[in-house]
């Protein structure tokens, strides 16, 4: 505790993946004052078929 | 704003995707007085091994 | 199944959840070919201060 | 009603999910009165890169 | 890990709650062979008002 | 997009929870190469007899 999701579109590699971790960690510990041996992060990935905004698909773009 | 989410089993063509979010589109906007580009959609497929009713899976119907 | 979750700012009046229950529903039967008693919604609202943008909160802005 | 997701890391046998899904439905049935045709469980599965605790991914270990 | 969410209607007690918590890390723990210490569970409640079934929400009934 | 969740127990202030939407959003954006404007956060707040850990609930400890 927290519990951090991060969804977003696939593409990123390991080594953003790996940074995006430990950077968010960091925020959430420093700023909720929870240690951050605590602080569990899932990432989510989406593909541009299942995601879509104003009723658009981003593979219908 | 809003963010919806339709999860359900896999299967359905590109062509049902598309209209999928085409319409809640549509419906979400019309209901809520939120306008059409800031309505997002999110489609998650479940495999049927993942995913069960009164104790049982559909995978194993 | 599907399970269909609206996530938004709260607000809405109880005649605006209501047809937003029932055009979900409609729209995601007669795209996904589900039948309507098998669809579910759930509404889930947000409060301005849990919910930001850029880096802000709408209840800060 | 109600729905259950487990969340957890890939790797579990069809045989384990099969018996996971059926004794969490009866927990969930014995403990809120719910019948068991209501139980409804999702199993969502992560991979170790996806998922991190103390800023560090499963996958950087 | 494993992240076990239960979400229902409120309207349960304290001692169902309790209960359900105890029972369902059982389930989870016995079945996937992860050590109770280490069995996450959520509860999330839902208002009538905010969950329908065949476009209907449960206050209309 | 990304849109990130942050689940936690109630009781965190104001001014921690506007710091963490702003230090959260630096970080996604930093090392996802997503521009601050399209990160989204939501807060989801848990109450201690909603939240479990080894078969048993904050509230009963």
């Amino acid at each position: 505790m927290p519990y951090v999701t991060v969804k977003m579109l696939e593409g990123r590699t390991e080594h953003q993946k790996k940074a995006l971790v430990e950077k968010v960690t960091d925020a959430v510990s420093e700023t909720t004052g929870a240690p951050k041996e605590k602080v569990v992060v899932f990432i989510e990935e989406m593909t541009k078929n299942h995601y879509g905004v104003a009723g658009k698909r981003l593979s219908d773009e």
